[in-house]
């Protein structure tokens, strides 16, 4: 398997740490959002969106074939590598689940990715203060309700005693917050989910300074 | 099952179409994005997020419960009540159709729903011309990239010949373009399956325009 990946983009991030779960070796293949490779002939080629992360998978009976959207990818992994399971078991435990995922992947995600950032101080004129009130507006609008709703319970994870799909988005949206220096205190809960799950490796692997193959991206530059 | 509901929330709007598709019977709590009902203690209580739509349910086994994000509730549905599925059964063709969707419930909506369009004329201060450039700007970002990828076959919907999630998320997002009035032009291919779907019972009752309970709601008030 290939993965289209920018270390950074916390949408990639959620596909390494699934990928380093269920143990699969991949080749990442660095496209970067900095110089604007996720807009070239060659990547739209693959993925119209030009957007990151895409996984280049060879499908049993169905040829090779080209994912896009985290989310989806990580199902299709979870779907065709059961183990170790990345959704709970049950309906009702699995829409809890895809609920927590979503609002990181729908709810703050996308208001505070890259090339929202960059419409806010291009076309719009915004200043660097108004862009960070707003980076952090969407961040506390979307993590204030999910310490509420993780916080009713004790369990390792945020469904459970093993990691799910709602772990790997929140991790890497932590990550963004601590980037923009969003004050986590108020989330207790889910910093200490965040440091259960930063305890594998699989996660620390995952991690945007752990990426070896894309030199001069593991610094602080954005 | 009681769907909190407001009848040009685009997330509620798939709910009702596939609560439709599926024959399941439902009352509808009308939940007034204008008047600000969704941010109420009372809303709050049973669903953190302040963000519609949620579904009450009464999960076999399980009790009672309360779900929200709408691509969670559709999945749920579907796993509950398995025909017809909204799913198609193979998981490549899964990851494909949950793609589709999540360009829309995550590319395209997040960046075009009220609560974003309240804060860029309000703390922004941006003019009502800069709103809608805006909002036209983020779609056809994400509607451009659908077209080409829809635009390959012919099947009667976005994945085949029965409609799935992807038609479900589709036909609001245009309801919503069109309101916002983007030219459509360029996006035959999206424009055709969106007619296919709506020669259908259970996406037509599922228009804002037909819901009977939210007296006053069904203009061409925003």
């Amino acid at each position: 398997m290939k993965l289209y990946d920018y270390v950074r983009s916390s949408a990639a991030y959620r596909v390494r740490i699934a990928l380093n779960l269920k143990g699969l070796v991949y080749e990442s293949v660095p496209i970067s959002l900095l110089e604007g490779t996720q807009l070239g002939e060659d990547y739209r080629a693959l993925n119209p969106t030009g957007l990151v992360p895409s996984l280049a998978i060879d499908d049993q009976g169905s040829g090779e074939g080209i994912l896009g959207q985290s989310l989806a990818i990580i199902e299709y992994l979870d779907e065709c590598y059961p183990e170790p399971a990345l959704m709970p078991a049950t309906p009702l435990k699995r829409a809890r689940t895809r609920a927590l995922a979503l609002q990181i992947a729908c709810d703050i995600h996308p208001l505070n990715n890259l090339r929202v950032l960059k419409y806010l101080t291009g076309e719009l004129e915004l200043s660097e203060e108004q862009k960070t009130t707003w980076y952090h507006h969407w961040l506390k609008q979307g993590l204030s309700p999910l310490e509420q709703q993780l916080g009713g319970d004790d369990s390792r994870y945020c469904c459970g005693d093993t990691p799910t799909l709602a772990d790997i988005c929140l991790v890497p949206q932590l990550y963004n917050a601590r980037r923009f220096k969003l004050d986590l205190t108020p989330y207790a809960r889910l910093v200490a989910i965040d440091q259960a799950c930063n305890q594998l490796t699989e996660f620390r692997q995952a991690h945007p300074d752990q990426q070896p193959s894309h030199p001069g991206e593991n610094l602080t530059r954005r």
